[in-house]
């Protein structure tokens, strides 16, 4: 299915949607969503600290709860919605997993492995690739990251 | 914990005992282990096919293991040992879990991102690094897989 700028904004809001609830609950406010078909197939926000497992990051829940919902590891129609540039690991599941499409909203300078350090979803050597776009609703989603870090300086300053 | 090469090969062993558990049930074998002060706090293999989930590699459930063992994301002093070298998303799970070294059997020339396509784990630009030493107990992580791959041709001929 493909997306008119609209749908994109729209789905990323609900990608946004995950990340503000992984802020309520202290967590890094990342979120993400796999969309099949126009419908949200996965959901999943960022639960490192609460579940104390460093691979539970937005994208693999998304992933998770997708591959649970299809019944299959394969997603070769999906696409994938993420406020933050994803990962190495969260790249290698979405090759892993042969998500057709990724928009995310802010680059990640630091680990960034599609746009920022290295171009894991298109690399030809690999299995697999997904088209990209970024861009979407970005400064939405680079100020909830700005906001969430702030505070954390704020409250470390009291 | 500095290992000499009996107590590699040892470590080694343990991944090859669970890459046997994937092969017993029809995945392909690949297994992995997470060690800590010469106690082993992870255990994984391949479980993709019967979990139809993409994110179900060996190194994935080992270190999940070892986070909920250690009730922490960090294992900063962990060494992880797996028959065959990490793909991008394993190799990036490592990064995220600060795991030190990183232990491995067989090359992956199709989707190794330690040494043979990338080099995830070595890149200064990311926040963390770990060091490598490939070739552990080589012929039989390799030969397991060969094996694995042979039957399978042979029951389609049949």
């Amino acid at each position: 299915m493909v997306l008119n700028d609209l749908q994109k904004k729209y789905f990323m809001n609900e990608a946004l949607y995950e990340a503000k609830k992984a802020a309520q609950i202290g967590e890094v406010p990342i979120g993400c969503i796999v969309v099949l078909n126009g419908e949200i197939i996965g959901r999943g926000h960022n639960l490192r600290e609460h579940a104390q497992d460093a691979t539970m990051h937005a994208e693999i829940l998304a992933i998770q709860e997708a591959n649970a919902n299809r019944k299959s590891w394969r997603l070769p129609e999906a696409q994938l919605f993420v406020t933050l540039e994803p990962c190495p690991m969260c790249s290698g599941a979405i090759l892993n997993s042969r998500i057709k499409e990724v928009y995310y909203g802010a680059k990640d300078p630091k680990a960034g492995a599609v746009d920022s350090l290295i171009n894991l979803l298109g690399d030809s050597r690999f299995n697999h690739q997904a088209t990209v776009e970024n861009g979407i609703l970005e400064e939405e989603c680079a100020q909830l990251l700005k906001t969430f870090f702030k505070n954390i300086r704020l409250k470390r300053k009291k």
